[in-house]
């Protein structure tokens, strides 16, 4: 924490400051510049909340230098994490495809699916059996059969299963059908919820909030871990701008700076990102090439009869086309399509 | 919903999309212009989904023209709505203020501030016992023990209690315990949430997420309504942008097309929209004068020891210099402090 | 500025950064704390841009301390600042409205505004002779004819001219014609036109950008005083958001630290912040009470006529209503309505 | 444009709405629908303005069907343009670089940077002679000397050059330097300059608005378009958001929509993108994946020298190490880089 003064504050209000942050344990260490005072602080573990030294008379503002995030940062941790999802594993050196409906409408389209991704060396199917809907009078999702279709599914084809929690009461059941737990963008900063899955044996999907930074994104994941599940994907899926020729705005340039920061796989969703599936091609390229562990892909055997998001679901052969030119890419960059 | 064709669409791809709206038991409505046609479409009772439409050849894009919530429309509701919030309500008329810490910290400071406030009229304190924060290492509220310190204020001093709750597993002791139950910003797609506020038998104040358009908070208070609550008050409390010169940005100029949409209730948060405490009174002022029926105001006995949000909570000098300029212009646009 | 090292910088890489301080004739302040060093830097006056530091090995992040703004910035000029507007004054303890259409239309309609508005004690017309349109086949203005029916306007009738300025080669016309010379939000950081007011002997307001911080705003009234002209009045008039509810969100919130930051007056434009006249109003007092120094606004006399922004545009009477209350809300927060 | 009743609209009301529609000379088609009437225009070929049925009694609002540009739209003009730039083209099957420091700091930086592009086979060079800065304290360019330098540069290596006109004084001068005018994002709506540009037989690069929706974009071409420069380039460059992780967003998104609305080429800028030369290569690449036809890159012999953007600058070895990649990632998606 940086603690700046105003340009005319005196030496009796800088001497103040210094004397409130020694009184909270911490060192002061005041910089006289040429315009004004700024008072670095030193030996802060995370106990001491300086903040409301802001209150104090003469200071302009506070500047915070630490970064809150400590399992989920690189720094604690410069190794890459691998997460082991169902039959497979998210994380350097592999592009992960984790393909399928919006939601589960029934057995017959899930089998089905399932059974084309697993044919064409996908590992991971995404489906929600509860789904998240801005109006109380769309479908909600099958619920509970949803995840015995699921899993029935996974029997079958040896597909491992990415399913979206939305809240506790069906922690257990979600927990049971998934190989890996989705919190969604709306849940991102639900912290019971991520509390619950903290403690969960799977391995957890975080995608991040329409509004959210990436430091926060970050204590999303921290939450999981320091419950103590390391296990955590990130998930960029577009976030709320004024720009209106995409539904949402993939901000694909979160990806560098993700893995700068934190040593946790990030993955992209060009499906939601865009809400259009013309131009998902052309995103799922680019995270690819941006640096992007993996994909989440709505595929959908007949999108123009999907119950959610048909508009942005590639049937069977606009995917074919895509995994086609994804392989072509990925041997130029050196990474594996998993 | 509207279906507008490109340019060069031919003949037949029109022809076809008039046939899957009536495949949708549908009425198509042909409008031939001068570089394009569009169609209409009407019939449509909200049972069905007409966006794949867009997925059809020669189709540019499907602009939609009914707004998608009912029960918290003005259109089917034009009276406003009056919220019983306890010892008091919140409605046309009157300007209802909600003051109090950020936290339940202890007893002695919850009382000491009810009584503050019952002395100064205010009739709702407002005060976190679960506190959804940015960090898991970061205060998170007293819990159950912060419910029964505020049950025992109300007890006390008859002020009525208005608390956050942040998932389905404290809902009854919330509902005990408060007079209105608060959904946070963060949890306003929290759809389970809002499920089970809708049976509760308290109103519900919801909080406008931090990237919600005004539909998207109408259709989170369309959750509860559609549920059997009809008691909801809407709240705005700052959004993101790039603007840094204040925490979120305030956006007051909800409230008018707030009040025009929706028959319900709605209030401003000056404290979070700001985070500044010395910006507050402003603020408050302004949303008073924008026509907001009230105000959530954070209002600390000493708010540099607070242990959240102290920079944004006004001490009692700061409340009672603001109460006294919101009666004031309370009476110039004929309202009642409340 | 401080310059902030990775956790596992080693003691030759700290080196290299205080030795790098050093060479820029700087001095540097390493700060060892817990988990990192900082590097406090002092010294600087603005010559030499140490941002370059970022590149040095073991560098994480530079915070930048110092406000780039002098002569705009209140700490340099406490007092705030009264702009001589023709035939008044725009600053402190009074509410100066600036009405009129948004184009100059043609004479007649021009010197009927300016006679209405005279008559209800408006000092200040706005009308525009050159339009910046979105579209190069809408309407674009009549120019110097706008010009000089807004000349016979004044003469006429005394009405201070507010108009915008839009290049450099109009530049004397407007000069000749204006009282105060309007700089347009998409001209914002036009730097070009900013250092040609700069000369000019005119006031200057200047309209923020849809996307600037106020920071940046305050910088484009650095240019303009920078250049030798103090004469600034700054005006917020709706940013990009997400938000849909109005053309752009007014941020009424940039007026209280716009007020703390700066000297110069700062008023609100609710006309473009809203883009719809039913709302007007309510944003036109909450600006008032928010602390602004007064209001840009379109009043036209038949608005379902105009030839641009008819629809934001309040009519006479829509007007009357408006100016009747501000008066009221004007006596009760101490301001004289001007 | 579709005139959408409110629910409770009387016939009259409608009546009055279809007889102002033919009052315009437009055609109404009135569509009664379950709850409301909405009321299709037909017939508007861009005179009439219809936007103040907005104000007509028993509105609820209006919805614009038709895009705004012609010359620009991909439905006049389904063919790719190919833009001729100095000794090379920008357009369909190509991947054109355009490299080189920010500003011009001096002749030898200049012609060491152009012998370096020219040996790796890049055709165009950027560098500005005349800078945007945000403080008018800091460097402005080396204005006419600048441009002295780059013809230097030009007659010594034929690299064609790409350089910044902000203001419609140096037009000519720029003009004659310079093989593609840049039109930098604060003045993509600086019409006046626009307007100049139109009347050049220079190629215009048109860097997106930092708040600039696609359709603004294209409307700032169809500017220069329709004033009879048809050599158009557009520029995605970042636009301002909440994320904090890169100095703007990089908005790659808006290469397919462009692409699907527009016939002109668009390019990508990653070094203004990000702001951070680390996160630069892997947006030139995501940038190639996406459809991009080309990248504006920073590159400068020594960034840490740099008078402007250092931080944001590539060196040789970097740019080396980048060309490479591309080079490989072209291959794969069948296009030259140029």
């Amino acid at each position: 924490m940086l603690v700046v003064m105003e340009s005319h504050a005196t030496p009796h209000q800088i001497g103040a400051v210094v004397e409130a942050v020694r009184g909270m344990g911490l060192t002061p260490h005041p910089l006289p510049g040429a315009t004004r005072t700024a008072i670095g602080i030193t030996g802060n573990t995370g106990a001491v909340d300086p903040r409301a030294l802001a209150l104090l008379p003469g200071v302009f503002e506070l500047i915070r230098v630490t970064k809150p995030f400590k399992l989920a940062g690189r720094e604690m941790h410069p190794e890459d994490t691998v997460v082991l999802a169902g039959p497979t594993r998210i994380g350097p050196k592999t592009f992960t495809l984790i393909c399928g409906p919006c939601s589960v409408e029934n057995e017959e389209m899930i089998l089905r699916t399932a059974e084309f991704l697993v044919q064409r060396g996908v590992k991971l199917m995404r489906a929600g059996a509860f789904k998240p809907r801005t109006s109380p009078y769309s479908f909600q999702g099958l619920g509970l059969d949803g995840l015995t279709i699921l899993t029935k599914a996974r029997q079958r084809t040896g597909i491992g299963i990415v399913t979206e929690l939305m809240d506790t009461d069906n922690a257990d059941a979600v927990e049971q059908a998934a190989d890996v737990i989705q919190i969604g963008a709306r849940n991102m900063q639900n912290f019971s919820l991520l509390k619950r899955v903290a403690k969960s044996k799977r391995p957890v999907l975080v995608k991040r909030g329409m509004a959210a930074t990436l430091e926060e994104l970050l204590m999303a994941a921290e939450y999981v871990m320091a419950g103590g599940n390391y296990e955590v994907v990130l998930c960029e899926r577009g976030v709320r701008t004024f720009a209106d020729h995409t539904r949402n705005t993939l901000d694909l340039s979160i990806i560098p700076p993700a893995k700068r920061l934190s040593h946790l796989p990030i993955i992209a969703d060009p499906s939601h990102g865009t809400g259009n599936r013309d131009y998902v091609p052309s995103m799922a390229l680019a995270a690819l090439a941006a640096g992007a562990d993996g994909l989440l892909l709505e595929v959908h055997p007949d999108p123009a009869r999907a119950m959610s998001d048909g508009a942005q679901s590639l049937d069977y052969a606009m995917f074919d086309a895509l995994l086609a030119s994804l392989k072509r890419m990925a041997d130029t960059v050196g990474v594996q399509i998993n």
